[in-house]
């Protein structure tokens, strides 16, 4: 009997959990599927263990912040309330420093999810998802509060810069094979190949179609943002890439892609996320703040509601 | 016969025609009681006269925009078309110098009742209350007007700054008591102990509870932003407390408070609040715009639409 | 028999797609006119012929993005998927250097048509409409794209001021019947003295009381400029004025204009314009970017938004 209660209390309680907690990771590349969050998980922790650490935390933060607010328990154990908080906790963590940006991570990780359920509330009429929006302006707000606050840290790497000094360095050799993988990888903030190789494995492990349109999806920003002559080493560590391949996947496969033509409209959103990452990053560049996914976010949102007027794309 | 018409006329037109301005002056509080409204009066004009005058012009100047437009009548007399006008009046005064200053104020107060009217109508889809967005918006763009309107003359306080070139002060010697009552008073740009005070008294007129809910967001954020490690001299002078004070009320009393854990929400939306203070003010600074009530604005509207997805908060 | 098919493929296919192109020129000044877009592209090409098949291009490449993608045929003839491609194809080419600019501008019109029906859709509920706003937000993206791209090169009039540094002239001999005559031109983007005076009899032919409101538009414009203290140059060359133009028609003559004070609400609209365009100009001072018309797109919505609330405006 107590060996029962165990069971039931495991197959009732931690293993949905844990299994809302791995699909928060994996939902932030728009895949339900734990194992698949297991393997982005561990490609974090090839980086760093502790990255990894936080995304599961982060993630387990927004399924605890829905269960305790009542939030409806589909949307929670498909981790569509986590990946947001996954991606504040990853971020914060790599854009502060100091030991006190953990606990900035868990607190960013409880207002991601609160966010994310605010947005998709007021985004219901637009039938229009929420994306990583709440994750984008969480992260930029708390980036900016560490001007003015000393307990938040700013990685001495985000400097705002004037933009009449710019100083960009056009040359440099391509690196296309890590460019590409790297494109794919830096949707988790990783431009390590190998991490790039594992992601990827853990999208094809979801759906060769996924892992397939994710590749296609940084070639073609790395062929787009090339001949556009965009900075090399921006290139080759795949700062144009995650937000193409991210595009690519929810205008040409998850998002009312049933038009035949929803592969091609894909491509085009991809290739459109690459002028628009180069606007977004010289947006923010007197903020000295990164880019993130916002070329994703208004790429998606543009084609997506585009194809509600216009059935055939 | 003739002094019952007098009466009459008194009853019908000028004695609603005095709440509905008062009420006005309150509702910036949400509070919809025009001696609260008076009290809050006498207090601005503690420290000007000529300002007091200000704020109940621009609230009659909101209610006869009502009236000729047409607007709902319950609206106007319950002051919901003045709170915009009254901050608008009252902070164009403040941030422009000269004697155009005052008839600036009186047109932004047209505004400021034609943008809330527009922002209510914007805004019923989502649920969501327009509170003081469209004083906000109005003002800063004002004052960003200033830049190149010969008429316009900014208050040499505003000065954009560059955020590679940040000038903070965080040494000091924290003044809680003060620093506590100015965050209640800088719900109306005051800093002077005695206006907190009274404008505190005029809340507490209205209900204990929100009285007390003000003085704890008050605490609540100076706790905060004291840990936060802010710059002494804003806490001092209340700039952190008086968002915090309107985001507890706002979360925790007064919109869609129905949860018994309402409080404490409103207590977390009143820390966030803290935060979102440091983010605006760094986002204003190449501007050398005012942070005014924009954190209040998106930390409310955040807790209240996340309240919608989870009802238990 | 073989040329009545050639007449009814003519009267079927080709007529109304010349149609639907001249119409997406007229519609930008919310014209459904082809003759009105046929003067109105003369009035263009007498500053550069390029420029004039660039907008009528643009026009072109909306009507078939809406008819490859599927939209609504009574919205593609009426030029309605065109007008913000014509401006954006325009925009870029004049406000980027080098052969390429071209290939660029065509890409925009075809992203304009896309985001036309995007802002569409997304705004169906608010019952506002989207005038510029596809225009504006596509054209500024693609300018600061620039600073990133190589292949994209930015008109070096367009460098990025620190507001702390403003370098204005307000000195200068105003020019008033030249100045009203270029807040119409602009419209196009146009400050001659005869392609200002083509436009005008365009819309004119459309209907005298909207040409008499365009001129009504810009001398209103021109005198609050004035009065405000604006710089001599910008209104003498109608960059105060395009904005009011507008705002006067949409607020005064074309969206909802069914109150007998209607035209006097226009008025006051296109006032509030005047300073709006000296906000927005400011605003995109650190960018280096060109007001273009989001004065009259907020000023405008402003207007039309209060107008739900305030039946008699």
């Amino acid at each position: 009997m107590h060996s029962d209660i165990q069971k039931s209390v495991y197959k009732d309680t931690i293993s949905p959990l844990i299994s809302a907690v791995f699909k928060g990771v994996s939902q932030v590349i728009f895949i339900e599927n734990a194992f698949t969050g297991l393997l982005i998980t561990i490609a974090i922790m090839f980086s760093s263990v502790s990255l990894g650490i936080i995304a599961l935390l982060s993630s387990l933060i927004a399924v605890l912040v829905g269960k305790l607010g009542g939030a409806n328990r589909t949307l929670i154990n498909q981790g569509l309330l986590g990946y947001n908080s996954v991606l504040a906790g990853v971020a914060i963590s790599l854009n502060l420093q100091g030991g006190t940006r953990f606990v900035i991570a868990m607190a960013g990780a409880v207002v991601a999810a609160l966010f994310t359920c605010a947005i998709m509330q007021l985004m219901e009429h637009l039938n229009v998802p929420a994306l990583t929006f709440p994750f984008i302006i969480l992260t930029w707000f708390l980036l900016l509060a560490s001007y003015r606050l000393g307990v938040f840290r700013l990685n001495p790497n985000l400097t705002p810069q004037d933009l009449s000094h710019l100083d960009l360095h056009f040359e440099g050799t391509m690196n296309w094979i890590e460019g590409t993988v790297s494109g794919v990888g830096q949707v988790f903030f990783q431009d390590t190949f190998w991490s790039g190789i594992l992601i990827l494995i853990g999208i094809f492990w979801a759906g060769w179609k996924l892992g397939l349109y994710a590749v296609l999806g940084s070639v073609v920003a790395m062929l787009t943002a090339y001949f556009l002559g965009a900075e090399v080493s921006m290139l080759n560590s795949g700062l144009y890439g995650f937000n193409a391949v991210l595009t690519m996947l929810a205008v040409g496969v998850v998002f009312d892609a049933k038009s035949r033509f929803a592969p091609i409209t894909g491509i085009i959103a991809a290739i459109v996320s690459v002028p628009v990452t180069a606007s977004v990053t010289t947006w923010m560049m007197p903020y000295g703040l990164p880019t993130l996914t916002m070329p994703f976010v208004l790429s998606t949102w543009l084609f997506l509601a585009a194809r509600k007027a216009l059935p055939n794309i």
